[in-house]
């Protein structure tokens, strides 16, 4: 499916938007990164992406993934693309530079993936997970674990994947019940199965790394009692060359809505030979560190549906003749008009695009949030890049579901059937709303443990940044009154909460819509702000306008919603369900 | 996939809420409807659907259709199944008593139809296009056309299909090109070709009756120069028997998201003989006899998709342990409580019972106004009937989309693996948002043609009905409230689409959102306020309860966005998209 890069939108967003020229300045870091390695860094993504991995998106959906006697076979055309998109160093983009890392900022490494997801999102699955193993080594790691594993995973050489869920313990992994036995040299072995294991095994490297989770005999009951490995496919020799084959194997692979073209297995793991990562029993901790990164991505694999659906949905639209403009024909000539001419058609489209370009700006500045924290030890940047984190998760793949949705009902007939390839975007956005943490759990995240455990403090930050921001006069106004409202629909919600345990629980979905809309708004009236004075400031102002007379408007219902007390959804007996 | 009809429910809604009893003694050709024999046929219909449908639907998925040489082959057991569906009577169950039919209330195969739709909607489409096309023979055919047709359809001997489609227009029917010429024995020669066809070709019954809408070659450009003709693939013989085969096939199947095992042909017609059904160039407003039941047993589809996602979902999460209660332990011996102790679970499960209880009771409302119309010549129930009939089938599918992904959601990891069936109702049910006119055309439909060209007259009736309807105080004044802004909103769209044309269009789907909303808050409050004084009505007053506090407020927003001037669309020029 063809996809091209919004190149001047990207260019926009750093250089108008956001100045990271001078943003990038204040970080050592970042101090010699000029604006033409910027440039040709997404002007080459973009290549990738578009002539790389978007050729085989729907080959790759139609082959999926093969399973037999334990052996993955990935569709054809994956594994050299995928060697393609390693060697060209994406996946170590913003890796750490002492162990064959770019060093870019996570920022611009937003914008990247954005790229890769709307490309080919089952490909990019397992470009995804092996750099967030390879954040997770980085960050808990020794130094020989660093120096072993980092270079063969940042090169794709390896890939990673990550091994939480059990078939009776999805989200709860207090329960879980896979077991690590410390053995005499010092390893661990690992016994249990997994489920769900993305890239848990496949065709397309010569080692695949799991970070797995398990627990020590005599471990804490629950989530105290997790500790984590490394456990590889084939056994590292000390000089980087591969000996013996580990002791886990592919069970089966799962048969998917979509993302098919990404291997999903059960591992079992007998006995095989597991390193501890990090600390015993502070396991989870470490794994949030690949989580936290895996949930931001996943965030922006729903950003990739919606702005894959925008472009095909809107060529279509400007291509297919049908039916007259209500204000009479347009194009008389001819048979029928553009359907460009029907209004709930361009709703549609501007719909689409008020999201992807909105969240597009939401996840650069998050990715920011995380590298002021990185590297230039910002607290606050800390956390809020910790706070906004669900809501990127969350936000990003529910808008990238209702986008392709949109996109889909733009092509009529054709968007229903196979071969026009929009029901395949909106089967492979489906699965970014549950894995890496359903959204429900990434709302109940933001409101238990990042608004209501502060009292709203970071939120209240956040807020007056975005009151602080000097935006047009034709936007402040709403802004200031959509932050108004978020600010005592937070405080109702902090208050609430210590009466009620269910409070949070109750209202945190719609909580969390709140947030996003609100931040897109924020993104809106900046892009509107600091838009140029030409066409494509004009498409820029204009979509502004659609956001704020069509799209936030939802806050209203949602704040009125989030008034309710828990009552309502807890009153029904569970019996009655 | 399993699935079991909601007896009680049909039941208090038959009795309690609607009165039936009253209301069909009121009409002549119901006045021997008894309560046992309404019972009878909706435990009968149930078992159908639960007993012979659904076991097929998971296989049928699996298995689809296949097109081999113009022959179609359907999925395993579903010939057999139909066979029994169309032996029991129940294509003709609101047929016509002279011709075969059960002269049932329309009101009734509502209930019933949303049971076929839930149990296996592929297996049903068969039906439900041999129900349409009974109407419009019925409603437009000869004496002879009917005697000849209405037998062999409502016994399911024969079946029907409507073919509109071409592949350059989809929506916009006047630019058609399929032409019917005059033979010298009175029937049509009719050549072109037709595309998106449901039961267009397949296995399952002696003969397809196709009707066909073409253009003879004096007719005038437009809407206004559409015939339409009954097309069947074998002739029939004076006696019955089948005559010579048609000159019509099927080209090829279509590759589809979902109801795969629903056969969709492009159809090719070479010379194919037709018969005139009604008069000439009036073929359009004939076909809309059909295209209206379509509409409304779509929307049934969707309902149908919603209990049965709820259905699946509630029994996942009566069972899966995960997690703690909010509150601390419910189930303290146990390693965790079930997931209903969550709030989001709650919520997600709650808002699919709202609407598919909400909008069954809606449905059987529109029902009844169809029934009134047709039985008892009431000329307000005709003009309410086709008021709600775009609001029945857009917003009842929209639900359904919105309930299959959020009982989807409630199976986090396996809602997105094959084998546990919720992905199927996902795909199955997003056809209906898109056929029998797409949702945004549904949308249009009501405000240009049924609200704008009227005023809001007939709207505004239904309103003060709704406002005179005697509900319980804690539902009265928000009932109240919605009417009020509803009547706002109405009066407000009325008012601009006389200065711009384009209004009706880029409001529509959120006034038909608004509309479809205060409907189900009527009915709701209808609901609980007879709810008998036990656990049944408990969970229906704490689910009304739930609807007011929760999903009522997207009101608030849509009358925001629905101010919105038309601008906020039609301002980007056509080239920025």
């Amino acid at each position: 499916m063809d996809y091209q890069v919004q190149q001047r939108d990207v260019e926009f967003l750093l250089d108008d938007v956001f100045d990271v020229q001078s943003a990038w300045q204040q970080i050592e870091a970042f101090a010699d990164l000029t604006p033409d390695v910027v440039e040709a860094i997404v002007a080459e993504g973009g290549r990738v992406a578009s002539e790389v991995m978007a050729p085989l998106n729907q080959s790759g959906d139609a082959e999926g993934c093969q399973w037999q006697d334990g052996q993955v076979t990935t569709p054809n055309g994956f594994a050299s693309a995928f060697s393609e998109l390693a060697q060209g160093g994406w996946l170590g983009l913003s890796g750490n530079p002492q162990f064959g890392g770019q060093g870019m900022p996570k920022s611009l490494g937003c914008l990247v993936e954005e790229m890769f997801w709307s490309a080919n999102s089952s490909l990019y699955l397992y470009g995804t997970l092996t750099v967030g193993a390879c954040l997770c080594i980085d960050a808990h790691g020794s130094h020989e674990q660093k120096r072993q594993y980092l270079p063969k995973l940042y090169s794709g050489q390896w890939t990673g994947a990550m091994a939480l869920t059990e078939s009776h313990a999805g989200t709860d992994l207090g329960i879980m019940r896979t077991k690590a036995e410390v053995q005499s040299d010092g390893s661990y072995a690992i016994t249990g199965q997994k489920i769900f294991i993305t890239s848990g095994e496949h065709d397309m490297a010569e080692n695949i790394v799991h970070l797995t989770l398990a627990r020590l005999p005599d471990a804490p009951l629950g989530s105290k009692g997790i500790s984590l490995f490394i456990v590889p496919k084939f056994l590292p020799n000390a000089d980087g060359s591969l000996g013996q084959r580990n002791g886990w194997s592919s069970g089966s692979l799962e048969h998917k809505m979509g993302i098919k073209g990404s291997a999903t297995s059960v591992i079992n793991y007998d006995g095989a030979k597991g390193f501890l990562l990090g600390e015993e029993n502070q396991g989870l901790a470490a794994m949030f560190t690949m989580m936290n990164y895996e949930r931001l991505s996943v965030g922006l694999q729903g950003l990739g549906a919606a702005q894959l659906a925008y472009q095909h949905s809107a060529s279509y639209a400007r291509e297919r003749v049908q039916g007259r403009a209500p204000t009479g024909p347009e194009n008389p000539e001819a048979v029928a008009d553009s359907i460009l001419v029907h209004p709930d058609v361009r709703r549609m489209l501007l719909t689409q695009r008020a999201y992807a370009e909105g969240c597009r700006a939401l996840g650069f500045y998050v990715g920011m949030q995380l590298d002021l924290a990185k590297y230039a030890d910002d607290a606050q940047a800390q956390r809020i890049g910790e706070l906004l984190t669900p809501v990127v998760k969350a936000f990003l793949t529910d808008r990238g579901l209702e986008c392709a949705v949109l996109g889909q009902q733009v092509l009529g007939g054709h968007g229903y059937v196979k071969e026009w390839g929009m029901e395949q975007i909106v089967r492979d956005a489906r699965i970014g709303q549950i894995y890496e943490g359903a959204n429900g759990i990434q709302a109940i995240d933001l409101v238990g443990r990042k608004v209501v455990r502060d009292g709203g403090q970071t939120l209240k930050e956040l807020i007056d940044e975005i009151i602080a921001t000097d935006v047009d006069d034709e936007f402040a106004p709403s802004l200031r009154d959509v932050c108004k409202r978020l600010t005592t629909v937070t405080e109702s919600v902090v208050d609430r909460s210590k009466q009620d345990p269910n409070l949070p629980g109750a209202v945190s979905v719609d909580f969390l819509d709140f947030v996003g809309l609100t931040l897109c708004a924020w993104m809106w009236a900046r892009m509107a702000s600091c838009a140029p004075q030409d066409e494509f400031g004009a498409a820029k102002r204009a979509t502004a306008r659609y956001f704020y007379a069509r799209l936030l408007p939802q806050t209203l219902g949602l704040e009125r919603s989030i008034g309710a007390e828990a009552d309502a959804v807890m009153s029904l007996p569970a019996a009655a369900f």
